[in-house]
C-alpha cells in the first residue's frame, strides 16, 4: 500500500470501484478502435476560444455526447464568451456530488511546423522524438499498442479527458454500475484565452454549482517522471512593472556621462535591494502571509522523485535559487525579473544616457497571499529607497519636486488556491486513484504553475483537485501537440473509478 | 583683461597680430557676399566618408584652394580610405611650425526632415526656432546680418573652418602680412566615420608630421554660453559588455520561478556593486591613474560658467551624480550604463524566466586612463564578484564546472588627450583669441565628449587645443545643420590672429 495512504484516514474499501475499474479495461479493450475513432472526430473540430464558429460547433457536440450517454446537458451562454457546457447525472441514493472539469477550448496552432494539420489528427506509432512514424488508424479487433501517439491541437490540452470520460460512462452503463455520486459536468471554452468569464458564469448561475462538494479538475500531464499524480494546489499570478527615469531626452554619453543619472544604474540598485545573494526575497512582509504546508502535505511533498539534479543537468545550472528542491520552492511566493530594458545593447547599443530603464517583475502568489497586498508590498519597497511613485509617465512638475520617481504599473492576476491533501473530501479521490495507479501514484501538494482555481475554491469555496491524465512530453501549447494511446486508456479506469469512489 | 591671463606667463604683445585681425575684419567687410558664395560652393559636394566618389571631390577641390591661396598641397592615399589633404606653407625665418586640422567629410543625411536638401545650401534670416525665414544670397556690397543662418550638411561641422581659412589666408596676403609660424594644413576625410585610417596615415608619413610643434583642431561649437572657448582635452572612449546566464533554455516562470536563477536578477545585483548611491564608480582603481588637472586648469573650469541649474531644469533632473558642477564632473572616468536587455518588458513581457541579460557599459577616460586597463579593472570587478569569465557563450562543459559565468566583450576605444592650460605653446593662442574674443574668452580644460586627438598628443606627442568657431546650436549631426554668419567671421579673425601669434 502507498505509505501516503497510511497517514489518511482509514477508508471503506469500495469493491464496486474495482469491479468499475476491471468493467472500464474490458470496455476499452473491446472497444479500442471504437474510441480512438471517436476522439478521432471530436479533435477534428477548430476549437480556439476567439473561433466563435467552431467553438460552438464544439459545445454542441458535448452536448450531444453527453445527452448519449444519458447526462441531462446543455449550454449556457454569456454575450462574447464562449458557450459553458453543463450536465447533470443524479443518482438515486447518492449523498455526495462531484463536479468534473474540462475545457474544450485549446491553444491557437502557432507558427511552428506540425507534421499534421492542428486539426486533422494523425496517428504515429511513437513519438516523433522516439522515432515514431504515421500509420492507419485501426480496425475494430486490431490489436493497439498503448505507445501509438495522436498528433493534434488539444489531444493532450484538453480534450484528453473526453477520451476517457464517454468510454468510462459507457462502460459503467454496459456493466450496469452505477456511480456513487450525483456528477455535474463542466466544460470551458475558454481556458487558453483567460478564463474572463467563468467568474461571470458562476455569478450569474450560481444555483448550478452551489450543491458541488469537491471539484475533479481534469488538466495537464503527469508527472514528469511518468508517474501518474493528483495534484492539490496551483500558485497565483501577477506582475508589476517598474519604470526609473533620467533625463528628459537621450543624452550624449561623453559630454554628459558622470553627471547625468542613469537610468539603468539606478534601476539595478532598485532591483538588487529586493534579493539576498541567494535569491531569497528581502522586501518587507513577503513571506509574511504564506499559509504554512500542513504536515501531511509536507510528508506527501518530500516523497516526490527527486528531480533537481536531473533538471540542473538539462538546464545548464549548477546552483539554484534559495535552499531546498524545486517542488518545496514551488510552494512558496517568487519574484521574478521576466524582462529589463533600458535603450539597446550589442550592435544597437549607442552613446547615450537613457531617457528610463524598466523591469517587468513577475509574481507567483500562494495560499495565504493576496495579489494586490503582494503587490503594494513591492510598491512599498521602492518608496522606502527613496523612490516617489507615480502611475503615469511623470510630468514636468513632479520632475521638480522628486529627485527618484518610479513608475509603477500594476499587472491583472488571481490568488493561488490550494486543498489540503488531508481534506476529507479528498481521501476517496486518493484511494480510487491509488487503485488504478497503484504506488506510483504522486501527490503533490503544488504545482508551480498558476490556473484561475481561486474560482472554485475561494468563489464556489469548494475543495479542488486536478486529476491529470496526459503524457508529460506532450507538446503542450507548442506545435505537434500529441496523447499517448496508453495515457487515455489510465484515463478510462481513472474516470471510472472517480465515478464509483 | 581676462583674469585668466594672469595665471599665464605674460607674452609679448603681438601688434602684428592685431594688424591682422583688422586687416581680416576689413577684408570681410568688402567680400563678405563672395565669402559666402564660395562657402556656398564648397558645401555643395556631398561629403559622407563612405561616399568616395564625392569625398574625392572635396579633397580636390581643398587642394585647389589651398593651391590658390599660396599653400603647396596634394593628397595623400590609402587603399579604402578618404584621403588626407596636406599642405605646407613655408615662412622664411619663423621658428615654430602649427599644424591646422579640419575634417572635410560630414554625417550621414539621417532620415529627419530637411528644410532644403543637405548639399543644396541655403540662406535663412534667423535659426528656424527664432522663426527665421529664406532669403536670397547676397549680391557684393550688400550688408550682411550676422544672425543669417545658412542650412546644409556640415555647415558647422566641419566645413565652418574652411570659411574662416581661406579668408583669412586673402586677407593677409591682401594687406601683406605673412604667417609669423610655418603653416601644415591637414584635412581629413574619415573623422565621422571613426578616423580608423588616420593613424595608419600618421605611421605611413611620419616625415610630414614630425616637426610640429602645436595642433589646432578646428571643430566643434562654441560654448553653449554663446561665449567663445578654446578646449584643452577631451575624454577617451571604450566599452565592456557584460552577459550573464540562466537556464539555457526560457522557463515557465510558474514551474521554476523561485528555483532557477534568474539573469536580471543576477545582472542587477552585479551592477548595483559597480557605484554607491551617489554614482561614485566603486570599482577598485577606477580612479587610480586619473591624472589631476593642475591649479591653472583647476582655477580655468571654476571660471566657466555654470550651467547646472539651467541644465537641470532643462533635463528634468533634481539631482545629478556626484559632487560637483558639470564641468568638474567630465573631467573624471566614467562607467554608464547605456544599455540593459534581459527578455521584454511591457507588452512584449511574457511569464519566462529569461536565459541571459546584457548590459552594455560604456567608459569615458581622462588624463592618465589606459582603456585596456580600465576594461580589466571593470572584468577583476566581476570576477571579485564570483563570477567566471568568458569570452563566447559559455558551453557545456563551462556551465557544469561555473555557478556563475559573465561573458564580457571589450569594446573597441581610445585614451583620452589633454594638453595641459599652461602648456608653453598654449599661452600665444590662448592670446590671440583673446584678441579677437575679449574677455568673453573661456578656457575649457577638457570636454566630456572624445575625440581620437590621442593620435595628437600620445603618437605625434604634440600639444593639441581644439579651437570652435560654430554657434552652439548648429543641430550637429542632425537634420538642419546650420551656422550662423557671426560665428563664420569670428572665425575668420580669430584665424587671422592664430595664424600671425
Amino acid at each position: 500500500m502507498n505509505r501516503l495512504l497510511s497517514l489518511l484516514p482509514l477508508l471503506p474499501l469500495a469493491v464496486q470501484g474495482q469491479d468499475a475499474v476491471t468493467a472500464a479495461r474490458a470496455y476499452r479493450e473491446a472497444h479500442g478502435a471504437t474510441i480512438l475513432a471517436h476522439y478521432r472526430d471530436l479533435l477534428a473540430i477548430p476549437n480556439v476560444a476567439n473561433d466563435s464558429v467552431n467553438i460552438r460547433r464544439n459545445a454542441a457536440e458535448l452536448v450531444r455526447l453527453l445527452s448519449a450517454h444519458g447526462v441531462v446537458a446543455r449550454q449556457i451562454t454569456r454575450p462574447g464568451a464562449p458557450p459553458l457546457v453543463y450536465g447533470r447525472l443524479d443518482v438515486p441514493g447518492a449523498t455526495r456530488t462531484i463536479g468534473i472539469y474540462v475545457h474544450y477550448d485549446g491553444q491557437p496552432a502557432g507558427t511552428g511546423n506540425w507534421v499534421t494539420p492542428p486539426w486533422e489528427p494523425a496517428l504515429y506509432t511513437r513519438a516523433l522524438h522516439q522515432g515514431g512514424t504515421p500509420r492507419a488508424w485501426p480496425a475494430a479487433g486490431e490489436p493497439i499498442d498503448p505507445d501509438w501517439r495522436i498528433y493534434a491541437r488539444s489531444a493532450s490540452d484538453d480534450k484528453a479527458p473526453f477520451a476517457a470520460l464517454f468510454p468510462a460512462l459507457s462502460a459503467l452503463r454496459n456493466a450496469r454500475i452505477a456511480p456513487t455520486s450525483n456528477l455535474v459536468f463542466l466544460f470551458e471554452g475558454e481556458e487558453e484565452a483567460g478564463s474572463a468569464s467563468l467568474g461571470p458564469y458562476f455569478t450569474d448561475h450560481r444555483d448550478l454549482f452551489d450543491g458541488i462538494d469537491l471539484w475533479l479538475i481534469l488538466d495537464g500531464p503527469i508527472h514528469q517522471s511518468g508517474r501518474p499524480q493528483l495534484v492539490f494546489g496551483v500558485r497565483g499570478v501577477s506582475s508589476v512593472e517598474v519604470t526609473v527615469y533620467g533625463p528628459t531626452r537621450p543624452l550624449h554619453s561623453g559630454h554628459y556621462g558622470n553627471w547625468a543619472p542613469v537610468p539603468g544604474r539606478l534601476l539595478s540598485q532598485l532591483l538588487a535591494t529586493m534579493w539576498d545573494d541567494d535569491g531569497r526575497v528581502t522586501i518587507n512582509g513577503f513571506y509574511d502571509d504564506v499559509i504554512p504546508l500542513d504536515p501531511v502535505a509536507r510528508e506527501a511533498l518530500d516523497r516526490l522523485p527527486d528531480q533537481d539534479a536531473a533538471l540542473r543537468a538539462s538546464l545548464g545550472l549548477v546552483e539554484t535559487e534559495g535552499i531546498g528542491r524545486i517542488e518545496a520552492r514551488l510552494l512558496e511566493p517568487a519574484l521574478t525579473v521576466l524582462g529589463m530594458r533600458s535603450a539597446d545593447v550589442g550592435t544597437e547599443a549607442r552613446n547615450v544616457i537613457p531617457i528610463d530603464a524598466t523591469a517587468t517583475l513577475g509574481l507567483r502568489l500562494v495560499a495565504g497571499n493576496d495579489p494586490e497586498r503582494m503587490q503594494s508590498l513591492v510598491e512599498a519597497h521602492i518608496q522606502a529607497q527613496g523612490y516617489h511613485l507615480v502611475r503615469s509617465a511623470p510630468d514636468s512638475l513632479t520632475r521638480e519636486r522628486y529627485p527618484r520617481i518610479a513608475r509603477v504599473t500594476r499587472g491583472d492576476g488571481y490568488r493561488a488556491a490550494r486543498t489540503p491533501v488531508n481534506h476529507p473530501a479528498a481521501a476517496p479521490v486518493i484511494a480510487a486513484a491509488h487503485r488504478v495507479a497503484g504506488n506510483d501514484l504522486l501527490i503533490v501538494p503544488g504545482l508551480g504553475g498558476s490556473l484561475p482555481l481561486y474560482l472554485f475554491t475561494d468563489m464556489l469555496g469548494k475543495p479542488t483537485i486536478i486529476v491529470p491524465i496526459a503524457n508529460a512530453d506532450n507538446n503542450q501549447h507548442a506545435e505537434n501537440e500529441n496523447v499517448r494511446i496508453g495515457n487515455l486508456w489510465y484515463g478510462i479506469e481513472l474516470v471510472a473509478a472517480l465515478l464509483t469512489m
